[in-house]
């Protein structure tokens, strides 16, 4: 992360920009052609995202880090791996850019740029879902951060297409990617009301698995993390 | 695994709590969405243990060796690699995260914590399903640890995402995993009167694994494995 | 690439026929299977080219460099890896190799060697889908230059795969691809005077995602690309 | 392979027993559970058949080399990578474990041991099919052989998941395996008098392989192949 933070974030924002066409695009795809079960087009949006998310942090990884996500950058400023002066130009640019992909993604499949979903995700088990998801996501990114492992974009990848499904929810995870999605009526939308609530749910995930995660490694040798 | 027996206990738990949750939760996810059609519904599942299984194994396996199995436990102890005094405590971990991972994923979907599955497996033809599939698991993972591959994670989790399509029985191979199943009325569950022979049958097929893998690495140079 | 420009040339040939096999050759299959329904067929597509292709790439990189694409060609002979002189004998190789792929898989599966798409595919949402199409493309295969990376077939393949969903064009970006798809009229098909559309959009994104790359590396130390 | 041959047959037995036995029963599996469509048994059969092969051939290469197949055994000793006079015990001990693969999944799934098939696989299309398919598997091979690379499981494996596709016979590509076939009514049977165009294409597919091979490696440097 030698560059300077101008090109950073513009690898951050062409990142988490193609990260959201990819959620929202192969949803319609998925959705339009399944003939209506909603399992086979779930099948391909996950595939699709998993496959995608791997090679977008392969590219970015060394450009920005490649968070693409709010609470991975709040995350990473709270074990101190993330200086935390930059943490608000990040997510600024993690939110436009993904209301930027949306807006790629509608254009693609001829709708229009932005429009308000009507799909309704709310209530405990919901935010619980979303708690969770959060929770595992932060998990794999730290341990992936520990071990310098090369397959981390596999990691992160696979576990967000298992989280698509293990998860009530299908694993947002991602407070820009949650805004983002509250503008798409389509297969991956939220509706706008129901993002706080999900953004909340992911914040506590987060922290309680930064917690965990501190714990867990006390007891190790120097402090690879931080290294 | 310099990690005090305490914190190993605690990433255990998680792992397996998350194992669990990953096979509930994509279960009932896969059948919910898939209209009826029971193989659309276990691709769901199979392609989300498999990328799920495989990011737990990435994980856990620095903190606690990513057991998650009484029989990969079991199996480990008898060929040294596991210390015989830790495996009563691991074994009872991976029992009680396992319920606490079908309570986690049964609360995300808005099922009751537990719920005794009505779901029949048994007879010979499973049984010995049960065993062709942790022989096949054990031999898996041993062959991992004889070569120390990186790829670990991706060649078990591999294994597993086949068995669900090979055996007849889709793959258990796993006590703790199935008596925590069997507390799971939903897509992946099993009737408690059923899980014993079950867990026989996986005991059966990991003690023959384990004097296959003697005899064929007999003839090696040294005792890598138990390096 | 020590091997003489007559090897290279064959490698590249016999890359790109497979290439054209497999993405010809699965959209049938997946058409006559599916019963219907085009997103199980596009599923099968998707994962069988995602697959092959990453092979493809593993087999004939150390030989020819694995372009298969004139895009690709174009945009490493405008960065200076690759030598201006030897694109046209790569691309006409390309071209022709593709239609021989295509018949190669017509004559697996009973049809004409070639027969004119009727599938239409055109319009501004179409030729943005292949510009976004192209420009990723050329981004992962640049980031695998630039990083050395082993995984770089499989990055490219998984990429393809997610790009067959999320993009509305079905991720051609590739001109010789869709010459040759044009002579194809199944599943994976193009009409004839839908081609010159798409291949400009290619061209288009292809040259866009040159400029940027340009542009992010800039701030690097050395000229690693170029190395 | 230092093992006694005694080790590395028992090695070779056990490999392409499982491999029948993945072959088989994930086909029996799918075919069930699919609602009579063949599209999504065919994902069902082509993912576990690909995530097992990979797993197969990582535990037994170190062991036997993994050929689980009459073809590539011929191939490499004709490329004197393979010691003509162990040709024979090795395909006899691949026929005979196949087919007991065969029994050992039809047992899971409550089948007779044997019973022949009455699926017609035959005619030039087929036969052209069979071809190509055996040919590029040992392209397959013989890169990952010549790269000595590590991701070799996953290529030989990603390949055969994409031929189960992209040919019009679902890539069998295996003298062994087309023989054990014939003995299952099931998914991916094939009826006894077929099998014999089968594996004269397997041979010849097998053969040019081998000839393109020495031709295309013939300009590098030294002859890594034999090293």
């Amino acid at each position: 992360m030698t560059a300077t933070l101008g090109r950073r974030l513009a690898a951050e924002a062409l990142g988490t920009g193609f990260l959201l066409a990819i959620v929202i695009g192969s949803g319609i795809m998925g959705e339009r052609l399944s003939g209506g079960n909603p399992a086979i087009a779930l099948l391909a949006n996950s595939i699709a995202t998993g496959c995608g998310l791997s090679v977008l942090i392969l590219i970015f990884a060394p450009l920005s880090g490649a968070h693409f996500n709010p609470a991975v950058t709040l995350s990473l400023a709270s074990l101190r791996i993330f200086p935390w002066n930059e943490v608000l130009p990040y997510v600024a640019v993690q939110i436009i850019a993904a209301f930027a992909g949306v807006a790629a993604a509608h254009l693609m499949f001829g709708e229009p740029s932005f429009f308000a979903s009507t799909k309704i995700r709310t209530g405990l088990a919901q935010w619980w879902s979303e708690g969770v998801a959060t929770f595992g996501l932060l998990m794999v990114i730290w341990a992936c951060l520990r071990g310098r492992l090369a397959g981390a974009p596999y990691a992160i990848a696979a576990y967000v297409t298992a989280g698509y499904w293990f998860t009530a929810s299908t694993c947002f995870a991602n407070p820009a990617v949650t805004l983002a999605r509250a503008a798409s009526n389509t297969f991956a939308g939220i509706r706008p009301e129901d993002a706080p609530g999900f953004i909340v749910a992911q914040l506590a995930g987060g922290a309680a698995a930064t917690l965990v995660m501190r714990w867990l490694s006390a007891g190790e040798r120097g402090d690879r993390v931080a290294g």
